[in-house]
């Protein structure tokens, strides 16, 4: 397709959501949920299929040389396949927030005003390689009552369009459009860049991926972007933090996993148990190789723990989302200093405190300025699964619409009902 | 000053304006009242010393040969000081919505996790000409939490910054940080586009005023803005309407005031009940000397009244706010063609409908697209304090965070709180 052609093409696409919007806003939950678990049966179904499309991506990857994990994350496994069908069966037996009207009170004029929960139109999603996310999207599209314009990675093509099909195979079977879900056919750059520039189309984007595609997109777009940047995520250890849970937490937040955004990057302890706190983690540290740039109080408590790898922080370490066995560790003075650090140095994710004062977790839960601030637990549970939205389209930094991890909800506005019985404005 | 010391002006409130954010969500609900409470005192205190700076304004509009009604708008009259004062005091007695946890649940992994409602941080107001939204704005400002920098009409500049000496004198009493609530004090242009591109230190801009500036603001911004264009608000007189309430509510809607956003611009009728309701209606119009602008259909019904004042509609009436004695008028085949007109020409303001058919209602409800959705009662009623908002910042016409009339709420976000007891992710 040559740029004309891209955009028309995209135009087509975005009129063709915006028509099969209407139609998933009026459909009852009960539709809804038939299209999810036929969609679950599909993808069951046809396993081998998916699997031999799968193949193409996976050949064409390997012939251009990309490595091993970026491989990995492209395969559609018959695991892969379960899973992503077990999500769309457990989205269709969630309770349906679709229609659903609250706080409805009679106002003094005899009017009585609540605000109804809708679907927000059409969004669309850009994201990167692993084909799972189609599905995940689709899904989430379809139980909110939402079209969506689905932008996958080049590297998966074959396997999206696979997995598109089957998604709009379902909507058939359950009565509804099939425009509800559009993949992106063509992989050319230019349909990005026409997908956020079409608010007549498109009510919000929500991009997926590493942080510079992330800002070029909200840098671009004329319509609202649901964007998660990086997550400098910290654990502060309190005066009075219980210090076994201490190092639990602490080992847990870095060292669970090293790449999720929800991992910590920076440790910050009080001065007053630091010298019976550091030494304890460093040692953690140091069994596992987590490399620790500490400031000069912090390095000479951890400094002779044996294996210790240890490092000086520089000014920038402070702002680093490693994603790696590296932390950053400071010593403070005590809750003051940590939250006047965090809300200056970090990325406004997720914050947790370790404490056993209640003032302590009640200031540092108010003040804290981020998506999520927790009291004695791991940051590691920034996740919209574990929080119980059943299901997750991103995680929001920012505080406008949604904040922290965007379920279905996210997905919706609310509108206001008013009830009259003839009542006039006078 | 030149543009450089505009930016650097602008730079500067914006990052008093963040360092006041932070001590502002800190304060409890008792010292922000306070604040309130003082700037009613300060305001009925100071009517003679404001009106003399007000005097200014209006000497300087009439000079410049304003029209009345513009020149009315500036007046900060004994009755206008007095109302702002008393919505002061109300803001004060609402209950505060700042700190309060909702929907806390224990997860299957043990933790506990709610949300909890903070200030949005800063937001930037453009507005025009009326004094009275500095002190509108201020005092919710302080009621979220929040802190903001406001952007008056040059027209008003020395009363609003009377009124602002004002509103930072009562912040200084309630011993909390004057810049919380800041003035532009230049009539400078380049201002406004330094605000609205200032994301580190403004979370949302709110613009005042007319579709033009608020169409180059949206356009402009590299902040979310909340956005009201226009309002091409409907009432849809349904084949089972109680046709008494239905004149009245039409009547209302046209004519209780013309100039609100919230005014009805278009009636749509079913085709059923045209012939004993357009008659009507139009007699009610033509004693109000309103201008119908019709289908072919509509025309044949009201053109036989006596006086009534009768147009063909084009294509484009169907689109047109026009905030002055005029209406267009269809006639529609029923409830589907009603909804689908609406969704196509509206303007996702507010829209109503008046039935007795209960189903008809409920889709009305459901499948109108619009900010708010009213059934037998005047679209006139959309307005935050008719909603119980207790007060108003805006209208949005967005979906997105904020949608219709805008209060405390729309200033703040929710963010996730999450309790444990040591409980790690596996």
């Amino acid at each position: 397709m040559n740029a004309l052609n891209v955009s028309e093409y995209m135009q087509t696409l975005g009129l063709q959501a915006r028509q099969a919007s209407a139609a998933m806003a009026r459909a009852d939950a009960a539709t809804r949920s038939r299209a999810l678990r036929a969609l679950a049966a599909l993808l069951r179904a046809n396993v081998d299929a998916l699997q031999q499309d799968n193949a193409r991506d996976i050949a064409r990857a390997e012939a251009a040389g990309l490595a091993a994990p970026m491989v990995d994350r492209l395969k559609l496994t018959p695991k892969v396949i379960a899973t992503v069908a077990e999500g769309c069966e457990q989205l269709a037996t969630m309770p349906d927030v679709i229609g659903e009207i609250s706080g409805m009170r009679q106002q003094p004029s005899g009017i009585r005003v609540g605000q109804m929960r809708v679907p927000i139109g059409v969004f669309g999603m850009i994201y990167e390689s692993r084909p799972n996310v189609t599905i995940e999207a689709a899904s989430l599209s379809i139980k909110s009552g939402n079209a969506c314009i689905l932008r996958g990675g080049s590297e998966a093509i074959d396997s999206n369009k696979a997995l598109a099909r089957l998604v709009q195979q379902a909507l058939a079977e359950a009565g509804l459009p099939q425009d509800a879900v559009q993949l992106v056919q063509t992989t050319d750059r230019e349909a990005v860049g026409q997908l956020i520039t079409m608010p007549q189309y498109v009510d919000v984007v929500i991009p997926r991926g590493g942080k510079g595609l992330i800002e070029r997109i909200s840098r671009d777009a004329k319509v609202p972007v649901i964007k998660h940047l990086d997550g400098n995520c910290h654990v502060y250890v309190d005066d009075s933090a219980d210090l076994d849970m201490a190092v639990r937490i602490v080992d847990n937040a870095k060292t669970q996993k090293y790449s999720p955004c929800n991992a910590a990057e920076s440790l910050l302890v009080a001065r007053s148990v630091a010298g019976r706190f550091l030494p304890r983690i460093a040692a953690v540290f140091a069994a596992k190789g987590v490399e620790m740039r500490t400031d000069a109080g912090a390095a000479a408590l951890v400094g002779p723990v044996p294996g210790a790898r240890v490092a000086p922080a520089t000014e920038q370490d402070w702002y680093e989302e490693y994603l790696a066995p590296i932390i950053s560790i400071k010593l403070v003075d005590g809750l003051d200093e940590a939250i006047a650090h965090i809300n200056r140095y970090g990325s406004h994710h997720t914050d947790a405190i370790v404490t056993r004062d209640h003032m302590h977790a009640q200031r540092f839960l108010r003040e804290v300025d981020s998506a999520s601030v927790m009291v004695n637990t791991s940051p590691r549970f920034a996740d919209g699964f574990e929080y119980g939205l059943g299901a997750e389209i991103g995680i929001s930094t920012d505080k406008f619409h949604a904040r922290g991890p965007v379920g279905i909800e996210g997905l919706t506005s609310l509108k206001w009902v008013v009830l009259g019985n003839g009542e006039l404005r006078t």
